[in-house]
């Protein structure tokens, strides 16, 4: 069994790095502060005795020798950047997880027959850079290392310079890295678990996501002088849309999910006609024909608002992943490990994108879910109970095990 | 008859502070460009021979002194402060228009028997401070130097701190300065005269103006994982008020004017369900009764779509002035001289504020609209004719010329 204390000590202090005042972590991807994470975590796990390796794209991997090391890693982990507005757990619990396991093994003198890999990836919330889960993206080959390199931030700085300007721009090559099974303890970022009262979410597949940046170009004009009926108002078509996105999401329940979360009015000023707005647009399901519907369903609207406004209107899908379902084995070995330490469970498909959906394309992949409060996350008071995160990690642990051979 | 050339090479040199690549001009109220501004047009009332005065609020006054010095001024003016994405002559003509009526009056050295003053206000725009029309609005006591001090822009600067930073925190006790009477040339901002093929606009009345700041606060939560029913997303409860404020508009024609021209939502990524938004509202009419009905009616959506929605919602009046009729003796100069002059014309109600609905609360005023491209203002490609600005310049001087005695 893992030692709870000192995970839940180890969330704590990497949780200063970025602290919000109302109990939060703000450290965006390749920022000053997301350095200092890095360094802290990279810092641990050397002194646990790992070896650490970085790539071209920042993604770090500490490494804990096994008996036979020509035999492909099993490999945990997640990511240390957050939201603006993000909590102390989200990615972090599953990196640090992953060297409690660690931590255990040396404590219990356990040496492992096929070597252990802890794992952070780049960039993985997306939010100060498009595409999402950008590191292990790129590792898996679903988008090039180019693409991710020319990703800019809204002041116009790239994903290659930010990585050069905090030391993290590694030389290995992505990808070029085995694996031969990867899982990823995180919390479950709904309310699923909790509602349930279960300890232990197994999950058996991923929603798949589309994301598309729209912009809606009218004209900008004087809003006094400016009668009604000759306004080209680029957010009252671009309401019409976001409201769509959501009655588009109620339609395919219970998976169907429709977010407008960011928005962008241009000149932004409170006496003119709104002359551009430019806003993102998130679909979400776990059926891929369902999400393909609600992708037409999107397209043909925009298709019909830009005929009834006059409009011109832009839509551009800027990150797509199709639902990803897990490997039964991983799975298979994340419910055996529930069964074994007897802790409460049940399957819950997880809304939210992660890593491990990028590195089961390369091995066989799987997650263990633990409740957080009120299902709260990408919200600074996201919450977990420390015997939650401690009974995920004892998962993990047995899991880990079971695949890496004793 | 004024220097039409003159004044077009004028209003293209001051056009130079803050020009934009798209041939507009952003020159936001006390900012370093606006300071660079105000001594450029100081320095042009100097060079003409008035004297210059400053008050508490920033406004400016230059004096042309008269035959009778103890007569209360016979004023002109407008503003030099910009939209973000403003153009060369909303405001600007108003004020150079100024500078030629004395220019002319020193080539053809005519002396008036009243004072003649040129001025410009602080602030008119309103986009970077509100309330909007600060410094007439500070000088007619609509609102105290107090409010408009403590105004802060996005950055939290406050007025007083850029005023004094800009050299431009005057002496003088706002509205401690009489005014004979009031006139005020601007481009019309909107597309009636050229529609109609008309140069000079005499203008009746300018409609009254509300303006409010709605706050929408739902719960930022993570876009993937939380089910549709179960979120409290602001931008989507924020859109129906959006479009309410459109349809009240739209209720009441031919002047009923709504618009939501800037927006702010938290935390703005694309993956969270937006907690909070900001929007603005700004409502106008012609007529009191039915700009009160459009108030009443946009607080009772408000309250209804509070209770749909179970989110709360305030909405804070941050600016209003009535409609403002003008008075008779100045709409009934500027009448007398377009005709006198024989240029074309028709009254237009104005749908913009103007400083001249704040000096008409101190004296007898009127305005002159001349025609603007396409009816565009607040807008990089506001564009007007020299010929008709020398038109509106020459009813000016006429106007004044009557009111001021020769
Ligand atoms: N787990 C997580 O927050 N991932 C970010 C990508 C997403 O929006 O699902
Ligand atoms: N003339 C003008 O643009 N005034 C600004 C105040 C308003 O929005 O009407």
């Amino acid at each position: 069994r893992i030692n709870g204390a000192r995970l839940w000590a180890a969330l704590m202090e990497l949780a200063q790095i970025g602290a919000t005042a109302k109990g939060g972590v703000k450290r965006l991807a390749l920022t000053d502060l997301d350095q200092q994470g890095r360094d802290l975590v990279v810092g641990w796990g050397r002194a646990a005795g790992m070896s650490v390796t970085v790539d071209q794209i920042g993604n770090v991997f500490m490494r804990r020798d096994g008996r036979n090391n020509a035999l492909p890693p099993i490999m945990t982990g997640s990511h240390i950047d957050t939201q603006p507005t993000g909590g102390k757990f989200d990615g972090n619990y599953g990196v640090l997880a992953g060297l409690e396991v660690v931590r255990t093994l040396n404590d219990l003198k356990i040496q492992t027959e096929a070597p252990i890999e802890v794992a952070f990836w780049t960039n993985e919330e997306g939010s100060r850079f498009v595409p999402v889960m950008m590191g292990s993206g790129v590792f898996c080959g679903a988008f090039s290392l180019e693409t991710a390199y020319a990703a800019r931030d809204t002041e116009g700085k790239s994903v290659g310079e930010e990585l050069a300007r905090i030391g993290y721009k590694g030389e290995q090559v992505p990808g070029q890295h085995p694996i031969g099974a990867y899982f990823e303890a995180h919390i479950e970022q709904g309310p699923v678990l909790e509602d349930a009262d279960k300890v232990i979410g197994v999950v058996p597949a991923v929603m798949g996501l589309s994301w598309y940046d729209c912009v809606v170009t009218g004209m900008e004009a004087h809003a006094g002088p400016t009668p009604m009926g000759l306004r080209k108002d680029a957010l009252q078509v671009s309401t019409r849309i976001m409201q769509e996105v959501v009655a588009i999401a109620n339609r395919y329940p219970p998976y169907g999910r429709g977010t407008v979360g960011m928005v962008q009015l241009f000149p932004n000023s409170r006496n003119v006609i709104p002359g551009e707005v430019k806003f993102s647009i998130d679909l979400r399901n776990v059926s891929e024909a369902l999400l393909n519907t609600m992708h037409e369903e999107m397209l043909a609207f925009v298709e019909r608002t830009r005929r009834d406004s006059g409009l011109a209107i832009s839509v551009e899908r800027v990150s797509y992943y199709p639902p990803c379902p897990f490997h039964p084995d991983c799975v298979g070995a994340v419910r055996k490990a529930t069964a074994a330490l007897g802790y409460s469970t049940m399957d819950v498909v997880s809304g939210a994108g992660h890593d491990a959906i990028y590195a089961a394309r390369l091995a066989p992949a799987g997650m263990i879910f633990v409740p957080c409060k009120d299902g709260i996350s990408h919200n600074e008071i996201e919450d977990a109970k420390s015997e939650h995160l401690e009974a995920g990690c004892n998962v993990l642990l047995h899991a880990m095990l079971e695949r890496a051979g004793v």
